[in-house]
């Protein structure tokens, strides 16, 4: 009989979205008066259609598959030279100096910051900040690897700093944070570079939201931090940059000074592994998303993105100053699609949500759903339309 | 410091086709004049471009992509409803009932196969044949799992059944194979999952070139055969039915029957196990591709599909007759795009290899590369253009 993996036992069964799906739905039964008003600013997904680059990119590609001659096949499982060529570029232009060759192409960050587990032994104790986007967790439940917490609290503004007490092998750092929309600094991100290189451990960097960094003063890729190439592998996507959660297109870079020493005193190098890991269990990206990623990453296409962003920014302008009104303690929404705020009287952030659901119809996400210390917390996406998130800030402006 | 996966370092160096590449790179350097007349047989990627349904219904789903009202975010991660239930209602033209709750989409039968391991602990006895298609010992060898082996020989046409004396948990098989174009039929298929069964393993059935069975007493799918539900996993992919190897379509078929008992007397489900992994690890294939996936599904779109796998059975015909003339023994070519012969002149594969780049500038694939047992062997394919193709077997018929 197969033994099966029995870690899974320990992964938590309802997984936050479904759960927050499950309660609108009973509402939306209980109440069918109220359905059409719900206003959904709860899970992180973008609302404006792809950009135009993107779309005539797609079309472009798709003809380039109706003919023989110029019909692609099979592609380099780690993505096309091109693709990765203009992310080195885009980089570049944010004066950060990236291989082209230490880049690989994927389908999501949630397939490679779950994936690249497979890469490490289960017996290292890995570092993950709560609150935490649950799927740095889940995945190494499921490897049953040693999982220990730094919090994120008001006083450290969400963003926990090293600690020389705490020994960890693999780090997880994510900023612009999901949940908090947080943001570490320069100064900041390099205590955590300074940590790993002292401690001989690998950050696991999360920059899924770097295009939403306004302040230039904040990094928007941990490479931009001396050393950071011996001791990180950062993680990109366009899901959130270009609209691309339905399109799939993200990024990975796995620097080659990334090296380790075997048990048997061999040097195993990341790069090469997660190269090796990516060939055998992985076709690559589809040809055509990255065809039309490419068109992201230029000049043109940024600017069509960062217009759409600055779209979000204005939703997230109008939560912030709502909160603000009401004195009630937020982070985020700046730097950040997200904004993570005190629920207010003292409520626990389920109860919030239905308190939310019930009296304004605003569907939001209980930051009990990403830890421990988000359990009086509450997240706001920006991602919504202008009406819609203005009619919700009147609403939520009336309640309190 | 991180304890990286030692496992990897048992994984083999040189993955095939790079060797192949390599070595056909060397030829040119060598032989510039030799360099336009190379012919390749070799890797198993499709020539022909995507079919008039698919390219129609990709540029639709980009058009519906740029427009808000239409837009396509975040999608469910196992795959859309409507591209579950058109594989479903093609299984059941078929003749075989499946339930599109136990179909999970994917973007390739490489990563399903690959990433499946995880949900079996690693002190599980994997059978698998030899010759083998490379990824399911190398999975398996990075999670340190032991693989033991079942000869594919002439005598067996390459079609190993069970013997009662080997104990294994988990089993591949692959048929119509690659790489040797051998199918089970019925008879053998029924013996396989009476066998699994009887041992309460579970098979893993990668029916990626399904659409390539012409004959009508061979199984489609090993869910023809009874029983099949309560011990097999399907690997399916759009890759060779349609073209799809730069598109990206596949699917995993995990009946909800699968149950297990954990150490702890738990009933661990499969299906719920691979629901989770997906969930957690994986966003979704991009949507305009499983829109597009599903026109293939339709009567119409397979028609187009068959159409182009006409022509590429024709060139198997056209290889296997050169073959048949020479008097080598083979298999394969009929209900499959592969065809595996003998090596003429007692040679080794790779040696074959060379003998055939250098004397009639044809690329194939050395036999050695899929296992021990492929050492004698070699494999084209019948992917290439009929110009091509028949080139190719006037060279072969004028060398031997």
């Amino acid at each position: 009989m197969p033994k099966l993996n029995e870690n899974y036992q320990n992964v938590k069964d309802s997984y936050l979205f479904a759960e927050i799906a499950r309660r609108v739905k009973v509402y939306e039964e209980t109440h069918p008066d109220k359905a059409d008003q719900i206003i959904r600013l709860g899970i992180g997904d973008v609302t404006l259609p792809l950009t135009k680059s993107v779309i005539e990119a797609l079309h472009e590609a798709v003809d380039s598959q109706a003919v023989s001659e110029t019909f692609m096949g099979y592609g380099p499982e780690q993505g096309y030279e091109f693709a990765r060529k203009a992310i080195a570029d885009y980089y570049a232009r944010n004066g950060i100096e990236v291989d082209p060759a230490a880049i690989f192409i994927s389908d999501g960050a949630k397939s490679d910051t779950g994936n690249i587990t497979e890469l490490f032994s289960n017996d290292n104790v890995v570092l993950v900040p709560d609150p935490v986007y649950p799927v740095y967790v889940d995945t190494n439940t499921m490897d049953g690897k040693k999982i220990i917490y730094m919090n994120g609290t008001e006083e450290n503004d969400f963003l926990p700093m090293p600690d020389d007490k705490v020994k960890a092998d693999i780090i997880y750092l994510c900023s612009p944070n999901n949940p908090t929309g947080a943001s570490y600094n320069k100064e900041q991100l390099k205590a955590w570079v300074d940590y790993a290189l002292k401690n001989d451990s690998v950050i696991l960097y999360d920059s899924a939201y770097e295009a939403f960094i306004t302040d230039q003063d904040l990094p928007r890729s941990i490479y931009a931090i001396e050393g950071a190439k011996e001791c990180a592998i950062e993680f990109c996507s366009l899901s959130k940059t270009a609209g691309f959660t339905g399109t799939r297109f993200s990024y990975t870079v796995v620097p080659t000074e990334l090296v380790f020493t075997a048990s048997n005193g061999a040097t195993l190098s990341l790069h090469d592994m997660w190269n090796r890991r990516q060939s055998t269990k992985f076709n690559g990206t589809p040809y055509i998303i990255q065809y039309a990623a490419a068109r992201v990453f230029t000049e043109e296409g940024m600017a069509e993105c960062q217009q759409n962003i600055e779209y979000y920014r204005e939703n997230a302008r109008m939560i912030a100053e709502t909160l603000k009104k009401k004195n009630i303690w937020f982070t985020g929404g700046v730097n950040s699609p997200y904004i993570w705020f005190k629920c207010p009287k003292e409520m626990e952030s389920w109860e919030f949500f239905d308190y939310l659901l019930e009296n304004a119809q605003i569907v939001g996400t209980p930051g009990a759903g990403f830890g421990e210390n988000g359990k009086n917390y509450f997240r706001l996406t920006s991602f919504g339309k202008h009406e819609k998130t203005a009619e919700a800030m009147k609403r939520f402006d009336e309640l309190f």
